[in-house]
């Protein structure tokens, strides 16, 4: 199976409003709730492309009960979350149905104990133990949690001989990077954060001298360049704009790169399915929801190339 | 006892965020989670004012389950809520740090079946039955309730011999009037939308011809017009403005109200009790609280007299 590890899960709540506006009463006319958090977003796709998953991370209060409640509807997802006395976070989507794009309200998230911490690391070599093939680390950390995580279980990862992708930003992707996972995949926000350079080939060089065997930049609409473990350079792009909502399309990304790597697809294919896959995403009426026809009709025309190295 | 109602009881979740950046991603800093809806917060009023107090209405889901579990912990409160296959509502309200005002997105509520609301009107009548000194029915209808529903609690309360009080607006309260409650407390917005007059004593006697016998029009600001049983006006203003969150502030005036009635406290003494309760709760750091302080201060300082009844 593969494990997707999400330490700050959250229940992702949406609400439609006519026209949102600001300052003043809003009624809502729609919510919907769903699980949410990235690693529970990537496993969700990775169950949709038949890869036997297993959540986990963690899950508390009355929020937790609900996430775990909707988790368990979703086929070909395992819930490995570990209990926690804190309660899980929500997030609140405002869709603004006269435009101008979603609103979103991100709670911290619960303060994870050290004792929970040390349960969840049982529960995760565990995992690494029982025969997975490969891991993917999610998102950002819950108050309580040593900057540090990231690294440690990247680290236990490659000690197991398991591939390991860690999807993250700021201080937990720099340390995370030390300990060398097999792939990362910032956005072009977070490389420029991590290495302070803007063009993302530059960008993604540094990371990979930082530690990562290779890196997999997303581009938004412009879709993923990749630095391989070898230092070559490879693009891969949608072969016309989508329009839609982005929400978890990096997630399904991750998803799409990770599954080929597990089914020993070579490069240009990961990238045509974590493209594709990204696009029929961004297309979905539902956020972080893929559309399966989309993804049917992009995946044999996604453009993959050489990328010029100059630079 | 006094009985307050409750029929979209929430879960009120106030967010701060450092400035409210619409259709973009907003990290928020705090969240408090409180018992909601009108009939909520008019009872943690009357429970800090000393009256015994049993909150009825509706309550389901994980949400009701949180709203039962914070009652719990509201001194002088006894829980009457009824269960429901659905949810409780939340409402969201949004405080932005650098100022403009809270943004509240309120969700519709759960429809409550028809079974659920004759289970409901067993528990009500025998609250009435049971010693009841005064009701008040406050707020919205959650989806599902038939519009006149509040006319038929105003009827029940009044063939048991007990005052009761009705807060809320549009058709509930254009039938409820008309089944006779003994005091309502439209502020000038909702009284508008009833009658059409935009002049608030015009607009009460309106109120009053069909059916109230007595109006308390909230002024905000400018606190408390009343027009009472034998239809002499009175007026109450706090004697400065006072600067906070006006949430909650409507809810404290019912209270301060209904508590008046309960102590036999004449016409002056009640909008004096009303209108510094009022107050006080704007001058709170916490949306639907009273500042003790700030009442104790304003209590003997409140102007009340005859208003001029030309209109």
């Amino acid at each position: 199976m593969i494990v997707t590890v999400t330490l700050n899960a959250a229940i992702d709540v949406t609400y439609r409003v006519p026209r949102l506006r600001p300052h003043t009463t809003n009624r809502v006319s729609e919510t919907a709730e769903r699980p949410g958090g990235k690693g529970l977003n990537v496993a969700r796709v990775l169950a949709a492309l038949g890869h036997e998953t297993v959540a986990t991370g963690f899950a508390g209060g009355p929020a937790g009960a609900l996430l775990r409640d909707r988790l368990a509807a979703v086929d070909g997802v395992t819930d490995a979350l570990v209990p926690i006395s804190g309660t899980t976070r929500r997030t609140v989507g405002v869709v603004d149905a006269s435009g101008g794009g979603t609103t979103m309200f991100n709670e911290p998230g619960p303060t994870i104990t050290s004792e929970e911490w040390t349960a969840f690391l049982g529960v995760y070599r565990k995992l690494l133990d029982d025969g997975a093939r490969a891991v993917a680390l999610c998102g950002s950390l819950p108050p309580g949690l040593p900057v540090g995580c990231y690294a440690d279980l990247v680290r236990d990862a490659r000690a197991a001989g398991i591939p390991v992708l860690l999807d993250t930003s700021g201080e937990p992707l720099r340390r995370g990077l030390a300990a060398r996972p097999d792939l990362v995949k910032p956005n072009a926000g977070e490389l420029a954060g991590l290495t302070g350079a803007l063009e993302p080939l530059r960008a993604a060089r540094d990371a990979r001298r930082r530690g990562a065997r290779a890196v997999a930049a997303s581009l938004g609409p412009d879709g993923l360049l990749v630095l391989t473990e070898d230092g070559s350079v490879l693009r891969a792009r949608p072969p016309a704009p989508v329009a839609g909502n982005p929400a978890g399309a990096g997630d399904s990304a991750v998803a799409g790169l990770l599954s080929g790597l597990v089914e020993g697809l070579d490069w240009p294919r990961r990238l045509a399915r974590a493209v594709a896959l990204s696009a029929a995403t961004v297309a979905a009426p539902v956020a972080g929801e893929f559309d399966r026809a989309t993804y049917a009709d992009l995946l044999g025309r996604i453009e993959v190339g050489a990328e010029d190295e100059a630079c």
